[in-house]
């Protein structure tokens, strides 16, 4: 009875009667785990809380667990309360914090309540940091190892706790006081005498504070291929773990959010195809009416040049080539820049250093396509046309990768998201200030 | 004698006496890793070079691992002969062949054959499949553990082999033909009695073949948070082992060559500030230039247009705005759909579903900002003006959005980069067309 993916999307998307359900249901345990959540995120929630019925309950939660949050938020609306408690209670604690923060406050409070007291306790611990830290996504099902325990008393203890850890394989020792020591790899207890005290076996360990930035510190984690980093308070007491699939996740979302805001529009957090239509609306109309508002700029500055304009119309042939140009120069030095700053590799103290190599960048681009625009100009039009585009190409090229290159580190200085002021609003600002230097530089060599 | 950071890399930015160096190598050595190669990062190849000859090898080599394969092979160059053989040495087959990658054939030849015997046959095995493969991606150096050993022994096994595996979290389990049979975390093996064979506790394995390509598998394997993902050839026997930081770093070069590519210009694949200008200027130029040469076309169009233009120079004034907005929805589009492409949300068959989504959100987007521009340039200027602004800005919204959602999906299926054909070039592209049905509407309700 196989079956391949595009019939049993058709299938699902037509009615299902009461009698195509136990068959159904069949042909769905037979999929593979992969195929069933590339279903369930290519369909509406309502229509997904129907297959979610018809799932084994062990598989029902593995698929649930692999959604986006506010995917999964979608669905609790569309599932019934016994079902999304069953979820909700087999969830890691930071998951179910992510979760809950994307679910209304009344459906939130419901759920928290239906949690056993100890699961309750732990996921408030990770409710009490701030929103964006990275106390807020760390587990705290972690054991206490104490570096003068013994290699084979750790394992004991890994044995009876590896059922609720998170993972066993990133081992955090602390002291008496529960104060951060050191960290050593299952690996290493493995491959160690039993006998040995962890305090001897154990390397230096690289924490991050629970209030820490999360985006920084998962970044951190990856780029140097640890399975776990220990987070601690401000008294450098282990309170958690962050785990290398948690990280990958948080960095999976913030390259999202930057490149949904590069284009001009919200993230969706979650599947194209399973998004209401609203919602897509939605993640757009704002940017789109402020980027239209202050593109009503371009219009006052040549309104202002209108005269210029009556007297030679030939000038309005190339605006949309000289903003374009303008606005593609500035771009390229915002996303590369805002890139750089969501790596970390570029800083705010930086800022001199990058607009000093994008102006020297800008320069050379505007130099040579200038060159071109200034022989093409000359041969179809005019020398002095040619001479005036030649020259707005090189200023306008300068002057946009520097404000491209520089803005984002603006942005972030002030506490704005880089990628919100990078893309888009440097097209609008390059649009008007190229339009300002085009007519100057007209206007002098034309001498109208 | 603590030091911050950025009074390290003033120093090392200044020349480095030989009376200097005992110094500086001691506060180096005192620095925590990530600062270290945060310092690596932000400085040129050539002072890189001196800075590694300043640090302790194994500390060296840990600093050289986390770097990009582009910004190694940079470094190589700066590097004595001797000390490049070193770091080669130690690597891990699969990252080795990604530094192979972007090595001049002359250089890498020499160091191969530098290697052991067994080092080479391990790096050849990788070597062996084609570029953008996960097979080139994976760890070879994996234990063969069968379902018919004990758990007893598969764990003597992973004890005489942890110190050469990349990994022994994550263990594939095959049969005597060496064919993939099942799966199962060394959490499972540590939980279980030892007496009890592998096949009675190992679950299903979701695997892939070497040849997959390596972005999708790595997405998959981090989807479904697994440590690592057995790897076969096409009779399904086991060659390899993904591991989930390689699956990380694949998902983040992606990530940023979509980010590069949505800003108009190829990725620098190493961080920012180490990254000489010449090297920034050619991932810019051609994109320019090519994007410069597409916007000749609104020249053109703006040109069959000019008679229009001169009797009517009030409809210069909008230009920018009107290819603004056009290449704002057209982008929006784009980029939600490119990014769901990376996601694997959108498929090729899906090319008409996404369509008509646009098609409606453009539409509905349209008429919210064409009855705003109907109203504001009705007021300033006059109703038949407003009447053009209007219905060209709901034209050009529906138009542009449904062309940004299905281009990248077009660029998918002729074998292209979704990026590439998305962002700069639907703005060029909505540029060209708006002004056409600018000037349709304008002619129609102007009569002119």
């Amino acid at each position: 009875m196989t079956i391949d993916a595009d019939e049993l999307e058709r299938e699902l998307r037509a009615d299902i009667t009461p009698e195509d359900t136990k068959r159904i249901s069949a042909i769905l345990e037979e999929q593979p785990l992969p195929e069933v959540i590339r279903l369930v995120e290519r369909t509406s929630a309502t229509r997904a809380a129907v297959l979610f019925r018809l799932l084994s309950k062990d598989r029902a939660l593995t698929v649930f667990e692999a959604l986006d949050a506010a995917h999964q938020a979608d669905l609790i609306g569309a599932l019934h309360g016994d079902e999304v408690v069953g979820f909700f209670e087999e969830m890691d604690p930071d998951d179910r914090v992510t979760l809950l923060d994307e679910l209304p406050a009344k459906v939130a409070d419901e759920l928290l309540r239906g949690l056993t007291k100890d699961e309750r306790e732990m996921t408030g611990t990770v409710l009490g940091y701030p929103k964006g830290s990275i106390g807020r996504r760390m587990s705290p099902e972690i054991a206490i190892l104490r570096g003068d325990m013994t290699v084979g008393q750790a394992m004991d203890i890994l044995h009876r706790k590896a059922d609720t850890m998170e993972t066993i394989y990133s081992l955090p020792i602390v002291n008496s006081t529960r104060k951060l020591v050191g960290m050593c790899s299952f690996r290493d207890l493995f491959r160690a005498d039993p006998k040995v005290r962890l305090a001897s076996i154990m390397e230096e360990a690289f924490s991050a504070n629970a209030n820490d930035d999360a985006e920084e510190t998962a970044r951190w984690l990856l780029a140097l291929n640890y399975l776990g980093m220990p987070i601690t308070d401000d008294e450098n007491r282990l309170v958690g773990l962050l785990t290398f699939d948690d990280a990958h996740e948080i960095v999976e979302d913030a390259d999202t959010e930057d490149a949904a805001r590069g284009g001009g529009h919200e993230p969706l957090n979650q599947p194209y195809l399973s998004t209401p239509l609203g919602k897509i609306v939605r993640s757009r109309i704002i940017w789109l009416l402020v980027l239209a508002l202050s593109a009503i700029l371009t219009v006052r500055v040549l309104d202002s040049f209108e005269d210029t304009l009556s007297k030679a119309v030939v000038l309005a042939l190339f605006i949309p080539l000289l903003t374009g140009t303008g606005g593609n120069t500035g771009n390229q030095a915002a996303t590369t820049v805002t890139r750089a700053i969501a790596l970390g590799d570029v800083e705010r103290r930086d800022a001199l250093r990058v607009a000093w190599r994008e102006a020297r960048v800008g320069f050379f681009l505007g130099a040579l396509l200038g060159t071109i625009g200034f022989i093409l100009a000359t041969a179809v039009y005019e020398f002095h046309i040619g001479l005036v585009i030649g020259l707005t190409l090189l200023a306008v090229c300068t002057m946009a990768a520097t404000v491209g290159g520089i803005m984002p580190i603006i942005a972030k200085a002030v506490g704005a998201d880089p990628a919100v002021f990078s893309n888009p609003f440097i097209s609008t600002f390059c649009d008007a200030t190229g339009l300002l230097i085009y007519f100057a530089i007209a206007k002098a060599i034309l001498g109208i």
